[in-house]
């Protein structure tokens, strides 16, 4: 890794202070940051390089995975760190800025390799990029990088106005726009098991799967985002960037040793297969949904047009359940179930991969249906693959029953999101980050349910809180003939379906079960 | 289970003792025997029913794998055994039999349903047989079986001569021919597998599967059978039964539900697709050992010619190592790899199927060759089935390594292959039994190779005690480009090999490893 100067704007903001730092700090332990490295954060807050500091190590204490209980460590770490104050907007500012970090590169003897971390505001990133081209900032020896969080836009039309803004000052390959799912660990293990496992890749299509389904249901609320939320919804939140990206990760058929260029090749791909949705049809395939007053462990909660700061007699998203289609070679006839939303009853991350019923012997078969093997990528509340599998009883009295193989176990110690990414863009490598392409055609493919919303042309359907979302969101399902895999409620069955599933079944449980039991 | 008579030819015997006994104990601890059960022992000595029921008893301390705290449990299940003196050539002991044993049938009101279970010589079968029927001891109103142990003949001829005499007196669906491999809970696990999972039926064909290696290493030399030992070798002792028949459990592909009568079909037609062998080219793909002196695990061993009880001048094989071919849909250019011997490195039992290698995305790839996947059955000296896969060590550097999934965990208590075979006897099961049709065509494969042998028109491999065989079985693989797996040894990579193996490794270890580590 090459020696380089991180350039990080909003230094005393929130996202720097629990996440940035930590996983600074994390790398830093083991060994992954660049041998000489620099960090130059900045704020309008008039700090000093000491307060700085302090800052960094009080939010390492509280945030960070991993102590050090050796005091000379942290000295070492934050020695690298210096702080300036900035005004976005000021391009004096810039200047001065400029002058810091070359006098920094000179006494460090760092080459010209800058990275320019925005942690900020999304209105402030084209203004940044702007000075830092207009200062000379970005004009360098070396190389230069940009990294941005989302939201990238704010449907189609805003979303390439900025891109182009940015494009002006930095390259699509100097871009790094972090999605924090892409550095989830099981997202990475997931796309490692596919890319380098031959057994994985002969039925990763739909000749064995049946569908997949890829949920984030949070319990919490709007919280303080009130204000922000009320404006976005679970489309833009979730929907529009995560979740389509998780449904890229699980639908890229990708060779091993694959580089970034060939997994932005097949994203985009697969995000070009993708059915795109008319206006006037979205409500066939869309469920948008919003909380009304329910009870949270037993605690009652407001509904979300009683939240404070949202507006009133507000129609925004705060539940999406949707079925999409690839039509491609691989995935045509496999549905891909979405769903995510807030005040839902469990707090829960995961893709599951249902595979078909077995091929049947015989009409007259009389023996029951067995369960189908499936492949749960569990991202929270705990971290694990498994994978279910039929297997014989021999301790009883021979009986096939599912059993749940650990291809990764739960409750080992993992870098978090942001180290997987800040590494990557210190080491310059892309892949786990959304490119542009993808963006947009994640946008464009949105756009025609955005309009739906807007226009009312899309029920909004209420649900409880403490519940996981309107029922519309399970007969999405139920009306192909299946259901939401570990909801932990009772759910109806179709009727004149004969099919009997494991409908209690709850993931944590599976995922505890010893795999003795085999 | 429908109550019925047990009838134990052998009784005195030393597979009744270590296997038998202790065997219906364990299905009785289970609750898995006939709610009315009786068994008659039979045997030469002058035992009295209490005097059986002592060494019945003594023969469960001995060598049974659970025994009881409550001695009423013990007592309640030898109440059922009886014994009666039988000379096996003898007519009239037969009428003395069917008279006690419609006594008993009457004392307890059983219907006629009576088990024969010869734990006796294969020179017994046929008088056995024949007098069963002559006595009119197997005119029963319900259901008559007969349960026999290999050998089950010499070579074709005999072997079909011996069935003729014994389907005189028991149709082929009331012979239940017992390979106690068949009944090892791994080969079991395995089927149901294959039968029940989608995820491996998709992956069970020459599309994924590179080669199938079936290993049985001993570590023992001929013991105390080198009289029978030295008439029969490696060839009819383990290859032409046990190996086979685990070949046919590997290829067969089933749909889930099968009864035993597609099971039946299955491996007769496993059986008939294998390539045959012609006699003047056996020595291409069958490699003839036998062992030298030598030493294990530092002790010094005799040579087998040394062996007592040998004779001089023997060209006996101890052991064999073989390629076969599936020449079917599923199975054609996927090589099966066969090896058993006495006084190996190792004691070992195991299937391995090796995938193939990785789609490669470009043959500019540099990035250094990956394991490919592995599915490893093991039956001794662990029970044990695991997955090798490649993950990603996100604790590490990243890099693809890889771990091994525990699908049955080595430890857990599992009953013995005779408690599977004698509970599956009794229920009428056939499914894991070796069927005439597969006897048959086992021997009709063997026999070119037993005249090869024979006629000494393939070399004699000596190869030291301790070492895992001949040379000659190694390159059998290595001129395919493969190798077998896990022997812990150095091999020799073919000259202009670039593949670098794992050749160190051991299952053992592997087998033991954390799944954490993934």
């Amino acid at each position: 890794m090459e020696p380089m100067t991180f350039v990080l704007f909003g230094a005393t903001g929130d996202l720097a202070k629990r996440k940035i730092y930590p996983a600074l700090f994390n790398l830093f332990l083991d060994r992954k940051l660049p041998s000489s490295f620099s960090l130059i954060g900045l704020g309008r807050r008039e700090w000093s390089d000491e307060s700085f500091r302090a800052n960094v190590e009080q939010s390492i204490r509280e945030f960070s995975r991993r102590q050090s209980n050796d005091p000379s460590l942290m000295k070492q770490f934050v020695e690298a760190f210096r702080y300036h104050v900035l005004d976005i907007g000021r391009q004096e500012d810039y200047l001065d800025l400029k002058h810091l970090i070359e006098q920094c590169e000179e006494e460090l003897h760092l080459p010209q390799n800058r990275l320019f971390y925005l942690s900020v505001g999304p209105e402030h990133f084209q203004p940044i990029a702007m000075n830092i081209q207009q200062s000379g900032l970005g004009s360098v020896n070396g190389w230069k990088r940009l990294v941005i969080e989302k939201p990238f836009g704010h449907d189609l039309q805003s979303a390439r106005a900025l891109n182009e803004k940015l494009s002006q000052a930095f390259t699509e390959n100097e871009i790094f726009r972090i999605d924090h799912y892409l550095g989830k660990p099981m997202v990475q293990k997931l796309e490692a098991l596919q890319q380098n496992n031959l057994v994985i890749q002969g039925i990763w299509n739909n000749r064995y799967i049946a569908n997949v389904q890829i949920t984030a249901n949070e319990t919490v609320g709007v919280e303080e985002r009130a204000g922000y939320y009320d404006h976005v919804g679970a489309l833009r939140d979730m929907f529009q960037n995560h979740m389509l990206q998780l449904l890229m990760m699980t639908a890229i058929q990708l060779p091993r040793e694959s580089g970034f260029d060939e997994v932005r090749v097949k994203k985009k791909r697969v995000m070009k297969a993708l059915e795109p949705l008319q206006k006037q049809n979205v409500t066939a395939s869309v469920i948008r949904g919003q909380y009304t007053a329910g009870s949270m462990k037993g605690q009652p909660v407001a509904g979300y047009v009683d939240e404070p700061g949202i507006m009133a007699g507000t129609m925004n998203d705060t539940f999406i359940a949707a079925k999409l289609q690839i039509d491609d070679y691989y995935w045509r006839g496999v549905p891909f179930y979405i769903r995510t939303g807030k005040r839902l009853k469990e707090k829960s991350t995961r893709i599951v991969i249902e595979f078909k019923e077995q091929f049947i012997s015989s009409p007259s078969e009389k023996h029951g249906r067995i369960e189908p093997n499936l492949l749960v990528i569990e991202m929270s509340p705990n971290e694990s693959i498994t994978l279910q599998l039929n297997s014989k009883d021999l301790s009883g009295e021979g009986e096939v029953k599912p059993v749940h193989i650990d291809i990764h176990p739960a409750g080992e110690e993992l870098p978090e999101a942001y180290e997987n990414l800040i590494r990557d863009a210190l080491a310059g490598d892309s892949t786990f980050f959304a490119h542009w392409d993808e963006v947009e055609l994640a946008w464009a493919w949105a756009q025609p349910i955005l309009e739906a919303f807007e226009e009312n042309l899309v029920p909004l359907r209420l649900y409880e809180a403490g519940t996981y979302g309107p029922p519309e969101s399970d007969e999405l399902l139920s009306q192909d003939g299946y259901h939401w895999w570990f909801d932990a409620k009772e759910q109806q069955t179709t009727e004149g379906e004969e099919k009997q599933y494991a409908y209690h079944k709850n993931i944590n449980t599976v995922a505890s079960l010893p795999t003795k039991s085999f």
